[in-house]
């Protein structure tokens, strides 16, 4: 029998302290105790109910290990449909990564496999001029399962949204309201559409996991990724939440990351297109790259697609998916992506508003466009998303490298110099 | 904002309602009424709330024409994987069968064309020897999309159940709590898997959804697929549930027709494999046939699969199946199923036992192993499933139909005759 709560505080407290011990960087359980193989988690008929992955716990750990590579399994899902040809080949000419060493940030030298290890890695790819020269999976992840992209499905709605303004389909001046009507009373009724792809809309809005009462929590409840207390008084839709969100000081002054932005594309989107997310992802891109197998969103109880961290694609597929990027949105001879839609992402936004948020660890970078820009030399760019998500494109070094991981912590900082060390060191020893 | 029910009374009302109102044979909805596409559901960003389709009111009309081929968008599901080969090659051989008129059962002569349309048909498709002479999709539905097999789920488990036996990993003799000892105080305690596969269990169970008392409401609250009430008592899992079921008389004596026998089979499938029945039914079946799409399970809150009413499937996919069942278990040259357990399923049961059921309509028949055998001089076999799903395998006449539905009467009673009419007819076109 499900534990019924006894009311709104109740839930709350439950989610608070499954998200404080997921949190708390002191602590961290030693990756090999979280295994789900080990464990056994979701084992039996029934599993024991401590090993039991349930909607309400995804988010809890070590269940996550479990649950970032099992997402439909415990939501409605939409599926983003692969095409019908058969899968562009990825030529397997592996490289002798073994002695490849670097900083682990911490003082001391690490190997690949130590990385993978002690950052909770579940499958890890690295492309070199579009062949795989690494990959391993982990915690009995297969080739063929979709992992939780979470905050990186934020790069493909930033990506069709560059699309959608290089076609004139969407001013990139225009308000988000001019679009979507019913946020006119919301935040996004005077940002722009390119704050608001920037990150840089004033939002009365918190996204600290710690704080029960910051908006990140109504707006999981509204996605249904935590399914609300029974008296929960709430919105229980993602867009009646929307409807909700109020605005903050100046659009456009600085850069603070925020969840709801991207739902707010994610609406746009469909206004301009007519078209669900789902169809637009799979005509303009899912379809045109080779994919192996489908993707899919994870849906609201209405079917609206979470556009913001609800998308789930197999390591291949994403690779292939960044290999297109790096070929400027060129697969197999044809242009999926104009390259200068591309360009515009790689140009990046202004560093100075970047500074704002206080990402000591990404001194330089900036957010445009829905994506991470590192201005470094080899002018790579970069999609990440919770628990250690990361599509890591490095044109100058033609290396693509997808990370798929499941790390007690939410925010992708917790392993960010670590993998910035490992990233340079692998494209060093491809270089040689 | 959701409706929220206000007690358990309510929440059984407003299903009764619902449910009756789709069951009353007098006054059916005119099916060009009826059509998704020209209804609108679920279009829009949001759409319009008596457009939306929900978990809660899947099985309601006109909802169900759109639900049925887009079950993953509303509840958790379990992929089956189609396996990593190309798919198998469908042969398009369009045969003309525009002329072909067969009687309507009630004294009518009606084409394929109205027989699709009068029995709210969402897709059709005919296999003569292995290709493809008839193919037709309605109300929307893509040859890419899964549609709910519903009760049709019940002859997958039959046939691995079989086939297990013909192993020798499963006692047909047997109870079904040697297997499964949490169902020793149930209906199951000392039935045998064999009475349990030919659902002659005495079970004190009613499947009757004009009765909201009737067990099959229970156990669609167990599997989620109706959303319980908040203050609802019952069990919410389906193991849960199962142990709930008590036994009626008599085992053996007549068969009585309950979704909830071939949940206890689905229960001692898992434990005689050890695997879960996603996972025996992709290694053994799905990924073996040439299937170009993966299938999916519906599963309940704690991932167990809807062993009884889960399983979807793509219209081409379950052709293959068939196909490989008309073939005697081969495809492409390989033996999926030995001969041995597709002959045990066509040899059918005591016809006898059958007749208590009172099905006046299937005369003759017997169910035996969860399929339903007509005895004809064809040796056709039949699965069927809620709402109008039908494969229909005639040996005979080398000949594999199958038809997804969405009738807005549950059971498949309702077009039985015009069905039957309709493949002896069609089978009789490509014998000439």
């Amino acid at each position: 029998m499900r534990m019924k709560p006894s009311g709104l505080a109740a839930g709350l407290l439950a989610i608070l302290l499954s998200s404080t011990s997921a949190m708390s960087q002191s602590a961290l359980p030693p990756p090999e105790t979280t295994d789900p193989v080990t464990l056994g988690t979701m084992v039996g008929f029934p599993p024991p109910p401590d090993r039991q992955v349930v909607l309400g716990n995804v988010l809890q750990y070590p269940n996550a290990r479990w649950a970032y590579h099992h997402m439909r399994e415990v939501a409605p899902t939409k599926q983003v449909y692969r095409g019908g040809d058969a899968p562009a080949d990825l030529n397997e000419r592996a490289a002798d990564l073994d002695a490849v060493r670097f900083s682990d940030g911490n003082g001391g030298e690490i190997s690949i496999a130590d990385w993978q290890r002690s950052t909770y890695t579940d499958a890890l790819l690295v492309l070199h001029r579009g062949n795989i020269v690494y990959e391993n999976y982990h915690v009995g992840m297969l080739p063929r399962q979709q992992h939780s992209l979470w905050s990186l499905s934020k790069s493909l709605v930033g990506l069709l949204t560059t699309l959608l303004i290089e076609e004139g389909a969407i001013d990139g001046d225009a308000t988000v309201s001019q679009y979507v009507p019913e946020l006119a009373g919301t935040a996004w009724g005077d940002a722009t559409v390119q704050q608001t792809l920037d990150m840089t809309t004033a939002v009365d809005y918190k996204e600290d996991f710690r704080d029960p009462k910051s908006g990140i929590f109504q707006y999981l409840f509204a996605a249904n990724l935590i399914p609300p207390p029974p008296d929960y008084p709430g919105p229980r839709r993602l867009y009646d939440y929307m409807g909700t969100v109020r605005g903050g000081s100046e659009h456009g002054a600085a850069f603070a990351y925020k969840t709801v932005d991207t739902e707010a594309l994610g609406w746009v989107l469909r206004r301009a297109s007519g078209q669900s997310l789902a169809t637009l992802l799979e005509e303009r891109i899912w379809s045109r790259i080779g994919a192996e197998a489908d993707g899919y969103y994870l849906v609201d109880p209405i079917g609206t697609e979470i556009a913001s961290i609800g998308f789930n694609a197999t390591l291949r597929d994403l690779a292939r998916f960044g290999e297109m990027l790096r070929n400027d949105g060129m697969h197999d001879g044809r242009a999926v992506i104009p390259a200068s839609v591309v360009a515009e992402i790689r140009r990046g936004a202004d560093r100075g508003k970047f500074k704002a948020a206080g990402q000591e660890a990404r001194a330089g970078y900036s957010y445009h466009n829905q994506w991470w820009i590192p201005h470094d030399e080899d002018g790579s760019f970069e999609a990440k998303g919770l628990g250690g998500q990361q599509l890591h494109i490095n044109p100058a070094a033609e290396m693509v490298i997808v990370k798929f991981s499941s790390h007690p912590v939410s925010e992708t900082l917790f392993t960010h110099r670590v993998d910035r060390a490992a990233f340079a060191a692998i494209a060093a020893a491809l270089g040689q």
